[in-house]
């Protein structure tokens, strides 16, 4: 617990005071006052997270990380749970979507092993954090136990400073894990209240019947373990999972040391909404990269208060979303710390701002 | 006339007969099918255009063309005329938003004077392809000759051709000239029909009277010159401008090469509309790089009928918003052509796909 408490001890208000310095340079940049739109506001943003008025993003990382459902016993998914540790050896071979696009922007992956359902093959490029192999069914009772939950949100604190201190200005959240889906609906109608109905979606891609059962999955393990929505632990111990939990941790992580947090699709928003609910000043450290297909994620990011930067109609997770994201974002702060002024370019001002 | 003539002639159907073909490989691979959303569709229509089932981006072109309007003495635009070659000046010193955001994709950007007012000072950098020295002004009447609007797509011809015997995968167009929303407008109501009220913005930031005034400017072109939607090279002579006429040669010779190009906003979607009206087959060779704040600018998306990529309040110019678009078309293009098969990574498939 301690070490949770201590991070979420250290989450301060972002520094306000700064955006209308950051803009003021941004007006004086040659070109029309904010018509770089969204690219002006997202370098602003990462100026006031950071505390800098030229911040600079060198060190990119995406933190993906995996685990098993239990609930996949139920057949709610399309892809069998050998695929959770499959993809994982991908990742490590380069041959991922992940893999892909954060070669793209210059990211690289930590691929984290929070709870895969069996023991990996030792790589080097694998972290193993596996707090348990696999949850348990939560339309049977409980994901895991709230000391478990704790753990994992602990572990994603613990790689996330790790990681920082090998150099790390912007991050991103990634998942993997047969059956996530059906845990993240799960936590999004608890902690939204949202009907069951308008926060599943189809996952991998499953067809009508399976998709109607996975509905009353989610609705039976609502009603069988009565998670409080006030008490993240409890919505995270029994909905799950394990890479849910740690990336709440790294979420929390990232905002206690104020660097910015790119969250991918559906799962990541799950996560986004257990640190919420433990600290809801995480908001303005948090990017939504883009809005899924996956109907949970549009209702999750509603709730927080986030515009999405991307809408491609991308549902494949692993923090392909967020890999893109980063690459904007990194685009607006190179406006805000690359262009010329008009003065130092010698261009003339607006006729109605000219002395 | 020539030049122009055989480009068009050269423009043919893309090959659509791959799409089948690249779809079936983007779903082999270790992702759920369609998961990938746009960027798919992205992949799967730059194979089409250049005809290759593995197509690779290597060389990205932003072509900026510059010229000046002589409507800017009806007082339409926020800034001096001579913004349009400090502003150039600002392109060759790397100073300028199109500079930052071509270094982040990985383009190389091209500076053309098609028709600056003044005689620049020569520069390496800068390709003098100069048609005359600004339009005219054309509430008065024609904003140039229709021999010189000739003159201007075959320059944007000859400079596509050039430059892509350099080596050019992918292209962008932009564009910098101070009053050149005010032709834009005048050339979409003109070719989609709608009234000017409705494509009319603000440009680079202009107040209430301004913007009523511009209003009337561009109707009174429209009542004096009656240009011929059906001809656009009346269009683009009576209405302007330089760089417009030879965006249009880029965009037609890009097509005529197979190489797909990508639009800036709002002063490029008038030059589409141009060659778009000369030859419709170019449609299938554009993407849409975002949504312009410049309200005429959706419209002539929804004309010529492309989604864009990108939103992100962009009203900038220079070819931005292209790079940034030029940037996630790439990413696309790298699912496809960099990611593994189910079966060479030794992922398990879909139950229901499973032999």
């Amino acid at each position: 617990m301690q070490t949770l408490y201590k991070t979420l001890n250290k989450i301060n208000e972002i520094d306000s005071s700064l955006a209308e310095k950051i803009q003021k340079r941004l007006d004086n940049l040659t070109k029309p006052q904010r018509s770089l739109g969204r690219l002006e506001e997202f370098a602003n943003k990462v100026g006031q997270i950071t505390g800098k008025e030229n911040p600079c993003i060198k060190d990119k990382v995406l933190f993906v990380m995996a685990g098993d459902h239990g609930v996949v016993d139920e057949g709610v998914s399309a892809y069998p749970q050998e695929v959770t540790s499959q993809m994982i050896y991908n990742f490590t071979k380069g041959g991922a979507a992940i893999n892909v696009l954060a070669g793209h922007v210059g990211a690289r992956v930590i691929i984290i092993d929070m709870g895969v359902a069996c023991r990996l093959v030792s790589h080097p490029k694998i972290l193993v954090r596996k707090v348990n192999f696999g949850t348990k069914n939560l339309s049977d009772g409980p994901a895991m136990t709230r000391g478990e939950a704790i753990h994992s949100i602990k572990s994603g604190i613990e790689i996330f400073e790790e990681e920082s201190g090998k150099g790390l200005d912007i991050a991103g959240t990634g998942d993997m894990g047969i059956g996530n889906t059906t845990s993240s609906s799960a936590i999004t109608a608890c902690i939204t209240g949202e009907p069951v109905e308008n926060v599943t979606g189809r996952g991998t891609g499953i067809d009508d019947n399976t998709f109607s059962h996975k509905i009353d999955v989610i609705k039976k393990a609502l009603e069988i373990n009565k998670p409080d929505p006030e008490d993240a632990l409890d919505v995270l111990s029994k909905m799950g999972g394990f890479e849910i939990g740690g990336l709440a941790g790294v979420i929390l992580a990232a905002a206690s040391k104020r660097i910015p947090i790119v969250l991918d699709g559906f799962i990541s928003g799950a996560a986004a909404l257990i640190a919420y609910v433990l600290e809801p000043k995480i908001k303005e450290y948090m990017f939504a990269a883009h809005c899924s297909v996956e109907r949970g994620h549009g209702i999750i990011l509603d709730y927080i208060g986030l515009k999405p930067i991307l809408d491609l109609n991308l549902r494949l997770g692993e923090g392909t979303g967020a890999a893109l994201g980063i690459g904007i974002i990194e685009a607006g702060v190179k406006i805000l710390t690359q262009m010329a002024t008009f003065e130092s370019a010698g261009v003339s001002e607006r006729e109605d701002r000219k002395r």
